[in-house]
């Protein structure tokens, strides 16, 4: 009988972990919750109206089409069978696996406040996300281009983005692009270029993880682009017409009617749910990552792994790796691999290394900061060396060139083509 | 004071009208629901995946960035004011004007059964609506690919279309392409090319409107595509799982969960409004309709001017213009330049003429029809005339380019890109 691999998740950790097994005997089945692989690292591009969502999804049954030992599922996981090694569908499907590999990454995380704030600071994990603050972008323009009311009009103009890691980053450049650069001709009332953008960070600098003189750069190349960065605030309180930030222990108010949400991440509750049916209450970090061993499987269960953001992969020096796509990637592969070694009956026991190629954020136009190894890129030729490596990624998708196409155009016009307000939530909340 | 014009509905229409008058001096209020222009006769391919929503839509505010004499406004109108010649919007915003375009366009019509069929067979009018149709569509195979009962996959891989006009054969060309040519390989349990794609019409013929030879033909193709064409049949119930067509006097049950409404559409409800604010019981037809005289004006205003799908404009062996795309732009383009004249002081008396170039509908890759005179065309030669007029169409879009490499792409390749199920309504219904 063939080996059953069941494996959760499309995104890169899952589907590498698929596709390094292409020439595997073993029958492997993918369920993810949507029907496509989603080019996460440029979700903010679709957020701002630079993208269509299908210019950075793929849908997984194409990506799988010529890999027969692949079935895609499109399901939500709703348990595990810990007796009878079984996945449970939401539907009650059972899914019996040998090998396990968990890859459901992350979502927002708003430290204690998700049911006051989610609905009025969405984040940024999914397509619907992207098409969410799109709209709340897009429609405070309108609405502001409506208003005769001098403060209305201030307070829509008005953006807040809480967090300063890398999305906050792009979406407070972003932001700035549109309204400053992209839609200055396009009212008549208002004058957009007058638009606040507004990003709001707990420590000293932006990216605070990258080498200090390339964080202290992407702050000034931010400020060039007209955004207003305030370090070492904390928000305190989301009103629907004004939010409250806390600088230097005392509060300060911003009248804004648009919040968006880059602060903070915790991993998928599918974590939990394995902890629970497996009875290992000492499974899940803080967190909620999965604390995985040096194969990336976990405690006394060495046929299940997890992968990607959704683990706590310890390092040497006792500090984690990163919830980063380079290590869903590295660890996605490397499981498939281990796994075609073990079903055809050789031994790997080879551990997960991690290759740290060295991390890049895009700030804006022509605005970048890479950091590998010793090297330390800024301005256009590290924004050159981002864009390149990201079309380099694309390649696994079909439509690349089409992103590729849109990109330039964007680049040579400062058009944004997808600049649509769609659905129905709020348009005239 | 400079004279105001505003205009309702920025569809052909309305958008003609306003870019026909680029050179006037007076002030163009352009007011829409939406923020971009729609190319609806591409409506159907991204309600089959194989084109992004913002591929056929331009933002109005785009479209209008250097005409300084028009301002866009994204509302709905509410109702309008005579006393005070003003348009009154859904804020209580008032827009005072000399002259005023309606180009509201149509809407579905589901013979009096909108509140239980509207929900379970969408129409295709908007972004949302065809967003709706690619997730039902999609879902279905996804839940087939899930189901082991096979009356259940039978009922999933059954697409009912109703209505054999352009939208529903476009409809049912593309669904049935995309299950027997881009998704045949993408299913491991079922085989995608067994789905049913049932086309319901009430005439003998469908595209019935165009020379017999030429319906035949459609029907033919439609056939070799394998869509199962029922002419003579009448939809007359829709179930969750079934529906029942009337054929030659007697019932006949369908299993399906998917059904599409191509049939019939009625005049935007503003037409209404405009009647009762104006006093005008005898302004409408029997479908909605604004009956305009020959300048496209309403009886006893001659300031007021309905356009497009919203009009019913008589033509000479006493029919009327039908609901088509040259319409809208000839008569946009038509009261546009009118108002040019008379704001300028010049008289102009010249009363609209439709220039019929012609008519032609896509039924899939490589098959089409095309009447314009005496000409009749079918097959590749006839889809390559539909091609070119649509890309010269599309010139009118900063995005052609993309559309047209899409395309390009979709045809050499025979995939879809933006199949994408997004938004949550139904998807684990």
């Amino acid at each position: 009988m063939p080996t059953n691999v069941v494996i959760v998740g499309g995104g890169f950790g899952g589907m590498m972990c698929a596709k390094a097994m292409r020439r595997t005997s073993a029958n492997i089945t993918l369920v993810d919750k949507r029907n496509f692989h989603l080019f996460q690292p440029l979700l903010y591009q679709v957020a701002t109206g630079g993208l269509s969502p299908a210019n950075i999804a793929a849908p997984l049954r194409s990506i799988f089409r010529c890999q027969r030992n692949v079935q895609v599922l499109m399901g939500t996981v709703e348990s595990f069978d810990k007796a009878n090694s079984c996945v449970i569908l939401e539907d009650g499907t059972q899914l019996p696996f040998d090998y396990l590999v968990l890859a459901t990454g992350s979502t927002h995380h708003y430290f204690g406040r998700d049911v006051d704030w989610e609905p009025v600071a969405p984040g940024l994990k999914t397509i619907e996300d992207a098409t969410v603050i799109r709209r709340r972008v897009l429609s405070a323009f309108e609405r502001a281009e409506r208003s005769h009311d001098p403060l209305e009009i201030a307070r829509l103009l008005t953006f807040v983005i809480v967090g300063g890691g890398p999305t906050g980053v792009e979406m407070a450049g972003s932001i700035a692009e549109l309204s400053k650069q992209t839609m200055k001709k396009d009212f008549r009332s208002i004058n957009p270029t007058t638009a606040r953008v507004i990003l709001v960070e707990n420590s000293k600098l932006v990216l605070d993880r990258y080498h200090e003189s390339l964080s202290i750069q992407a702050g000034k190349d931010l400020r060039s682009m007209g955004v207003e960065v305030m370090n070492e605030t904390r928000l305190s309180e989301i009103f629907p017409k004004h939010v409250v930030v806390t600088q230097n222990g005392r509060p300060l108010t911003i009248e804004t009617e648009t919040v968006i949400w880059a602060a903070g991440v915790k991993a998928s509750p599918l974590g939990k749910k394995l902890a629970e049916a497996y009875d290992l209450p000492a499974l899940l970090d803080r967190s909620g990552r999965v604390q995985v061993e040096a194969r990336c499987s976990i405690a006394e269960h060495s046929n299940i792994f997890v992968i990607g953001d959704l683990a706590n992969f310890p390092t040497h020096d006792g500090k984690t790796l990163p919830g980063v796509a380079p290590v869903a990637i590295q660890q996605g592969s490397y499981v498939g691999k281990l796994l075609n070694a073990t079903i055809s009956g050789r031994k790997c026991t080879q551990p997960f290394q991690y290759w740290d190629k060295g991390n890049m954020a895009t700030i804006g136009r022509s605005h970048a900061i890479v950091e590998s190894g010793r090297i330390r890129l800024t301005g256009k030729l590290a924004w050159l060396a981002w864009l390149f490596i990201h079309i380099l990624y694309l390649a696994r998708f079909e439509n690349r060139m089409l992103v590729v196409f849109q990109w330039f155009w964007n680049y040579a016009t400062r058009n944004r083509t997808a600049r649509l307000i769609t659905g129905n939530e709020d348009r005239h909340k």
